[in-house]
């Protein structure tokens, strides 16, 4: 019963077997190989995106970080929700890697920014001259670290309004694939058909072990993000180790399964907890998270279990068995059937 | 015929393998995995240190940078020789991690440091008070960029040294195991034993994928590394995909027997090579490195032949046949015999 | 009619003599002179903190941030409220010096944090292990930058609470000396009695040329503070000229006489506007600054005839001459009062 | 007898008259003040530079940072030579403010660089793409840290070899005005006709109280400068402070005339020593710096004495009363005559 991440899953096997076969003779390093060229072109082709320029790096905290160093000036400021991954989870990686830029925290609903929320920030700072931040990228996540996903129309509200005040726009796509999949859109409508400048590709999450696509639609970006990359140690020798992974993703649709049995996961998890008593859920998940409100009691008897997941709110040690905890529920393209019907039934205390 | 760099041959087969059985269930993420803990008990025993801390990173840039930053303030200087890899090839990566410490080039013979140099460098430094940069660690390469070797002895002098003024010593160790093959040493021996505080252990230019090993005998520097790594973006999530490489590396001594493989080729093709009128070796090979000079007749027949590697001084264009241009020629563990004699033949112009 | 800041206006003319008299013959540099040792001693006595330490810089935003690069590691969050000054007004200087640490906003009360505001911040802070900021100095700002007061026992409340967590106490005094002439308490009583653990001490907006000083009450920062400011270039060579400043402000309470004369001359002006029709004043300045609200035409005429001050709410331009703006109002120590009248007669429109 | 460092001397009179004289009334702060105004265009007007930009700041380290950084990124190299105030007097400032840009040290004749050294150097870097430094601006100081001089031909061999790599010139030009009153040439043939792009003139060393202007002919670099000093807290509120100070020193050439005082005074001491057996000059004195080599004798009986300078290399304590130490001996414009002939006379022993 894991639910705590989905990066602690393993990688799918078609993933190991590309890998594999690519440790093969030998190759260029530090991109210069014929795996790479590959993706580039392939990462090209699914995003109808012929001048993308495509980049390696091992975490997302560095696809975000140097995404946003490449696009923010150290004395501007980063527009994002108070739930971003780059503002709670990443240890000021994005201070550190820009310079010393600010995070402005633009409240949204469920994690999810508003176009009016975003339009008020934005005019909010810059009114100091030399004395405030600048203005500076506009960074979302789709899907957020909510679980709710943005639809291309809602993301091209909120690029819009950054462009009026020529202000880059920054998707988190940690989890991309798991949007996609249940948007049923095309790669390119939730990116820069949407108004979208640079992309965080997640693979970690979904099924590879530790490689993330940098996706630039306007190429001239490509060599400053390319000098940031190596002097941040993220310049990968054996490049080919981790674009094989993401091209074994792109092949035959991988990573969009892995990102629907994900998903489905979830919802069939959703479900039941639904119809338990004393569950609820905080909000409708919409891909493959879930946060979900139900008594110490049953976090315990859980836990006792073996279940592994995150409390969210809350503390397990605590006197009153009645007390509503939150737990977070995460599903990864792995997760078996059998462990979400033991869940389930531990939940339902019976 | 490549012989480019060690960063260019595929990963040991039971590397693979090793991560293949990996590559089973759920584990817990950020090094929090069952394989790490292995993984850290093994270095402990193989270094004879029972109080030593493991961090794993991707890269030796990485490596570098993060004990680098562990062990300097900005305000200080870090000692080490021009050729050093921390020094000219990581495109800064040492003074953006340390916040802007300075490096100081302590010369050195065929790149290895000499206890006098660093002497009156250190001596020379922190002599104006406020006003200069403030000592800072002593950094050292074993196998060097040059293929030369420090014997235990060696780095304890200049360890020694840096001692008395107080003064943590860092090594660089991206080809640490072809010293230890060669010079038949402990690894205890050849780092702690001979006063070193901090290992970047290589192990992607020796047949893993991509995995270093960051060890602290001083376990005090644990957390402050471990913040400096999250927010670098060098935490893997997947964690257990990195420990299982260099655990694989450590058994039955893979690490050593690769590192003997890429030695002993590297000896052979010196062998043939000094037997080469108009070859000339620039020191006398000591691990898997060697540089030579012949003319550039000679490197254009060995390029238009497929050979790779890379010509360290001057330049494959030119009009005289006759001038005498250097190669670094790289072995790593997989070259092939075949590869060697036909480079050999090649070489001899027959 | 000038009140856009407290320094818009001139030195006191008793500092340009202390100037002028300081200007005799050589002096050693950086700090080595001997009215720097005077003022030092001066300070201690003054604050009565026998072991504090005193380094002089010329600006606010450089105390502010090098005494929090001194308290802070990059990878920490500063606590301060939304309008604090190293929030809104300098340009990521606290980013910049602390190396990439972040800023969070505890939000206050007409610009004054609330001891419980600040418990639920620290608290929500460093629940996620290595992956989110670090809990950080908290910084605090006396007069606030709108013109409210802490008292010695609210500031204690806040400390009381940072220390629980052993968080460093900053306190802003870019304006301390109006909050000592307004409170009528001792200096130790509004620093370190109340649980603060360094200052920024303003005098440029009171009366000098520009010189502030920094008092930490704990010597051991002393020498970090030093390395620190001579990398960001704030270490004065010829330090005298700062230091007489600061030593000519303390002698006979010049300091407090100005603040007085600032604070009494802003209480007129306030006495004045609330007996004027259509003004309100935002909430009860307490010391040199006041925020008005009055129709656009009222801000119309008195910018035609002059006056200077920032509209801090709304825009001159605009059709509505009955639209509420709202007018920030500074008074320094040299505002006259044929100036306030005269801006007040204005603002009656009479 | 003051010769430690121009910097221990007072404030010329007329520039403390200036001073005075500004200090009415009130005045827009951050430099837009009608005293910046004129002294913007004096500077114009002195250097024949309609196009100019002028900012003032305190200190020379934070001139020659803020401009490094403007003109610099993370990832270059800076060259400059080893004896550049940059690189032994800053504690690391210039790798602060660009963000972790290196330093290149180019070897110098006498602290001056030479044209084909500085070939040789930008050559040397930028030969492995990605991996190492990129190619930064040049940096060069006159006069030079030992009292040497660059004639504008000589500077403009210098930036001629950086123009061909389109590399930007900084000149540090602390004693600027000891360079040009020597030369005898124009502000402007000393800097941008030979191919300066940035200066950092310095005024406290030759008889302000603490005020260095930055000028930058190409304009385009003003705006991120701006924000550069803003966020290193050297924008100061009270600008018309530091404006007078420059103001008054181009008054009827003042600063020229300070100049010629120092460069004279140091003139006539150097006479003197050359006289004396036993004391002999590292190289003949151009400007208003001498090193000299005597015997430990008589550094003990001018120290005694009360004669204040830097023993450049060796220590006063010793052994060997006839060991020849090396003294570093600076005028400044107020270092009096009977000053110089009581050094000469202790000097000389009799």
């Amino acid at each position: 019963m894991f639910f705590a991440s989905d990066n602690t899953g393993p990688a799918h096997p078609r993933v190991i077997e590309a890998l594999t076969r690519a440790n093969e003779g030998h190759a260029m390093p530090y991109g210069d190989d014929a795996i790479m060229k590959a993706l580039a072109a392939r990462i090209r082709e699914v995003f109808e995106a012929p001048e993308a320029v495509v980049h390696m790096v091992t975490t997302g905290t560095a696809a975000n970080s140097l995404i946003l160093a490449t696009l923010a000036t150290p004395w501007q400021t980063v527009f994002c929700t108070p739930e971003a991954h780059i503002h709670e989870d990443e240890c000021n990686a994005p201070e550190f890697f820009t310079g010393g830029a600010k995070l402005t925290l633009v409240p949204g609903l469920n994690a999810k920014m508003q176009p009016d929320a975003l339009h008020r920030a934005i005019e909010a700072e810059e009114t100091r001259g030399v004395h405030g931040p600048q203005r500076g990228p506009v960074s979302i996540t789709n899907i957020t670290e909510r679980g709710t996903i943005y639809s291309p129309d809602e993301q091209k509200a909120l690029a819009d309004t950054a462009r009026r005040y020529d202000l880059p726009v920054h998707l988190d796509g940690a989890r991309l694939a798991n949007a996609i999949a249940r948007l049923n859109c095309t790669p390119a409508e939730i990116t820069w058909k949407s108004g979208i400048d640079a992309v965080s590709l997640g693979g970690t999450k979904n099924g590879l072990l530790g490689a993330e696509a940098v996706i630039f639609f306007d190429p001239a970006n490509s060599w400053e993000f390319e000098l940031r990359r190596k002097r941040a140690g993220h310049l990968p020798s054996k490049n080919r180790y981790l674009a094989v992974q993401m091209l074994a993703h792109l092949e035959n649709g991988l990573w969009l399964e892995c990102a629907r049995q994900a998903n489905s996961a979830a919802a069939r998890l959703a479900r039941g907890l639904k119809q338990i008593t004393d569950v609820s859920l905080l909000f409708e998940p919409e891909a493959n998270m879930i946060f979900a409100k139900f008594p110490r009691a049953t976090h315990q008897r859980l836990h006792a279990a073996g279940a592994q997941y995150y409390v969210w709110e809350g503390s397990l040690e605590g006197e009153d068995p009645q007390e509503m905890l939150t737990a977070r529920l995460v599903c990864d393209w792995s997760v078996r059937d059998e462990d979400i019907t033991r869940f389930l039934t531990l939940a339902q205390g019976s």
